[in-house]
C-alpha cells in the first residue's frame, strides 16, 4: 500500500525517544511504499489542527542530531482524545493529505488512540495501517520487557544520587540526611533504578521509598535511626507516588498544612514532606531535590543501550506496517541475559492501552526500604554504555528543526 | 623547613574539591621537605578532634582517583572556628605532629581560618606555613578572577538547564513555563552562567533572576507574558538568593504562607514561589525543578578546564610553601582570552576573608531580567572541554580511603 506517513511524539519526554523518532524517520525515507514522511506537531495535537510538516525537507544532520537531543522534537501533548468528533476529524485530516501509515511514539494512551484511530478509518473504509513505538521513562507499559527511556533516566537518576550521595558523606556534620524525589506517579520502576548507584553499604541510596509499599511512618523512621547510627547520614530516593497505607499520597497528609502564597492548599511533595519529617522526628537537618523534568532529558549522560534500542523499535514498526502490520506496538524482548541480547516482539495495541506493568513484590527487599538483586540483574544491562551528544562551546549541541508546515 | 603537612577540605563540596586535594597530595609527596602527607577528616573538625589520616598509606590509584570523584574525599565541614580555645588547640595538634605546613582548600571563612592558625602559631614560636586553595560554586571570593568548581557548576546546570528547557519547548501547551532553582544565596554567578545555554531567542533560559537585581513581581510577570506571547512557554533559572527591594528573600515574602505538616513556618524556596506567582498572577501552569547539591557534584559532566585549574592551584599551593610562602591564597589569573590562558597569582589570606565578589552591574541586561556579552565572554571559557569520570557497569567509578588514622 503506498501513501504518506505520518509520525507523533506523546506524552512526557525522554532523553531517547527523539532517537525512536530518528528510526521512524530514517527508516520511512528507505521504503518506497511510503512517498511523504510528515510529522505531526505536538503529537495528536498536530493532527487535528493539521499541523503536518515535512521531514522530506529537513536538513539530514538535523534528522541525525536526534539521535544525540533530548526531549521530544517533533512536539508533544498530554491531550487525551475522546470525543468521537475528535476521531473523525483525524481521520478526516489522514484522509485529506493520503496518511496511510501512523506510527505513535507514546505510553499506553497513545497506543490507545493510534489503535481507535485505525479502526475508525477501516470502518469508514479507508485504508491504512497504525503501528505504535513504546515510549515511556516509568517503564510501567505491559507487553515489554522494557521502555525505551527507562534505561536513560535510572543511568542519570543514580549518577545524580552517587554524586549527591558523595557530597552528604562530607558533609554530614552539617547536612545529615538528603532525600530526593523520583518520578513515578504509580509504579516505583525509577526509584529502583537509583540501586544501581549501591556497590557497598556506604554508598547512596540508603533508603528507596516506593509506591508499592505503603509508607510507614514509625518503620521508616527507624530504618533512618539505623542509617545515622551505622554510618551517620542517610540518602533516602523516595518516588513521588509514595502512598500511605489508606492510599492517599504521603504529600498530601498534611492537615493543618500548607497555605501557599496565594491561599491555596498546596499539595507539597513528597521529597519535602520527608525532609520534614527527619527534622521533625529524628531531629537532624535534611535537605532534599526535586530533580523533575531534568532527570527524563539527560540526554548528556544517557544510556546508549536504551538509544540503540529506541532508534530499533522505531525502524522496526515502519519495517512491519509496509510489510502488512497493523493494531501492533513494538515491543522490547529480552532473548538473553549473559551476554545481554534484545530483539523485539509485537503486542496488541488494544492490550497495551489496558495494561500497566508495577514493579514485582519478589523484587522488593524483604523490609521494603530496597530492590533486592533480581532487580539488579534486570535493570543491569539497561544503563550500559554512553550516548556522546555533538559538543558546541561546552555545551550539548541539540537538533531543532526548521518545520516546513504542508 | 621540613615537616608534616595537613590538607584540609571545607564548605559545601565542589565537582572539583578533589583535583584540588589530588594537586596538594600528589605534589606534597613529590617534595623533599614534606615527610608525611596527612589529612584532616571533615575539614578543621578533624584536626580540633585530631582525626588525621595517612595519604602515604592510600593506594595510589586512589589518590589519582580523585581528579574523577566529585565531593569532598577527606570529608568536610561548616565548623566555624571562632574561640580562642579552638585555635590554641589547632596549635596544640599540629606542634603533636610536627605538621609544618597546612593547606585549606575552602572559601573565606576557611582562608580566614587557615591565616589565624597560621599567625598564633608564629605567635608561639611555632614555625609553620598555611597557604590557602581556592574552592568555590559560588564564584564570590575576591582577588581571583574565578573560582575553581564555578566552571564545572556552570556547564552542568547550563546544560539541565537546555535539557528541561527541550521539554517545556515540547510539552508547553500542557506545563507552559518550568523554574530551576540555581544555588548562590548572595551573589548570582551561577544563575548567570546558565545564560551560556542559550544560543537562539527559542533556547532556554528566557530569564534570569539574579540576587544582584531587586525582584520587582509586576515586571517580572510582564516579561513571562511578553515570552508566552512570543515563543508560548518560558523557562526561568531563578537564584536560591533572589530578593525583594527591602532584602528580604522572595521566597519568605509569605504573609500567611504556609506552616509545614509539623506546624513550623516553612521558608519555601524560591522556585516554589516563582512556580506559584505565575500559576496565580499568569494562570497557566509552571513546573520546578530544585537541583539543590546535584548541581555542584557533577563530575559525570564537569569542565575539564575547571578541573585542571583545580589541580593546578592545589600544586602550586605546595611549591610555593615550600618555597617559603605562608599566610596566602593562590590565585586564578587569566592572562589571556583569546586563545584562553590562566596562570596563577597569590593574595593574603586576610584579604580574601574580608572579600565578596558580586556579579557586575554592567554584565546584567539592562531589564535585569539576563546577563551580556560581557559576561558570557568571562564565563564561556571556563566550561571547555569535559572530565571522563571512571566507568564501571555502566555508572561512575569514585575514589574512597581506607583512612588510616594516625
Amino acid at each position: 500500500m503506498k501513501g504518506n506517513c505520518v509520525v507523533a511524539q506523546s506524552g512526557g519526554p525522554t532523553a531517547v525517544i527523539n532517537a525512536s523518532a530518528c528510526g521512524v524517520i530514517q527508516e520511512a525515507m528507505k521504503q518506497s511504499a511510503i512517498e511523504n514522511v510528515y510529522a505531526a506537531h505536538n503529537g495528536i495535537l498536530g493532527v487535528l489542527n493539521e499541523r503536518l510538516f515535512d521531514m522530506g525537507k529537513e536538513d539530514s544532520a538535523a534528522i541525525e542530531g536526534l539521535k544525540t537531543s533530548p526531549s521530544s522534537a517533533l512536539g508533544s501533548c498530554r491531550y487525551k482524545v475522546k470525543k468521537d468528533e475528535d476521531y473523525a476529524r483525524i481521520v478526516e485530516v489522514f484522509k485529506k493529505h493520503n496518511i496511510r501509515y501512523f506510527f505513535y511514539i507514546g505510553g499506553n494512551d497513545s497506543q490507545d488512540t493510534a489503535d481507535k484511530v485505525w479502526k475508525l478509518a477501516e470502518e469508514t473504509g479507508y485504508e491504512m495501517r497504525a503501528v505504535g513505538v513504546p515510549k515511556t521513562i516509568d517503564n510501567d507499559l505491559a507487553f515489554t520487557d522494557h521502555c525505551p527511556g527507562y534505561g536513560s533516566v535510572i543511568k542519570y537518576l543514580a549518577t545524580m544520587t552517587m554524586e549527591a550521595g558523595r557530597d552528604t558523606e562530607a558533609m554530614y556534620t552539617a547536612d545529615t540526611v538528603n532525600v530526593i524525589e523520583a518520578m513515578g506517579r504509580n509504579a516505583g520502576w525509577i526509584a529502583a533504578g537509583t540501586a544501581l548507584a549501591r556497590r557497598s553499604e556506604e554508598d547512596a541510596p540508603h533508603i528507596i521509598l516506593l509506591p508499592e509499599v505503603p509508607f510507614d511512618r514509625d518503620r521508616f523512621a527507624a530504618k533512618v535511626e539505623y542509617y545515622l547510627k551505622r554510618i551517620g547520614r542517610a540518602v533516602i530516593v523516595v518516588s513521588e507516588g509514595t502512598r500511605n497505607s489508606d492510599g492517599s499520597y504521603i504529600a498530601e497528609q498534611k492537615g493543618d498544612f500548607a497555605k501557599d502564597a496565594f491561599g491555596h492548599t498546596q499539595l507539597g511533595g513528597a521529597a519535602n514532606f520527608i525532609k520534614e519529617l527527619i527534622e521533625h522526628e529524628i531531629k537532624v537537618k535534611a535537605r532534599f531535590a526535586i530533580p523533575s523534568t531534568i532527570q527524563r532529558n539527560g540526554i548528556h549522560f544517557a544510556s546508549l543501550t536504551d538509544s540503540k534500542e529506541a532508534y530499533l523499535v522505531g525502524q522496526k514498526a515502519v519495517q512491519l506496517a509496509v510489510q502488512g502490520v497493523t493494531g501492533k506496538m513494538v515491543t522490547l524482548e529480552r532473548v538473553s541475559q549473559e551476554p545481554y541480547v534484545c530483539g523485539t516482539g509485537l503486542a496488541k495495541l488494544s492490550d497495551v492501552a489496558n495494561g500497566e506493568k508495577f514493579l514485582p513484590k519478589e523484587w522488593i527487599s524483604d523490609d521494603g526500604f530496597f530492590v533486592n538483586e533480581k532487580f539488579i540483574e534486570y535493570a543491569r544491562p539497561l544503563v550500559m554504555g554512553e550516548v556522546q551528544p555533538l559538543m558546541k562551546d561546552g555545551l550539548p549541541l541539540f537538533t531543532r528543526f526548521s518545520k516546513y508546515f504542508i
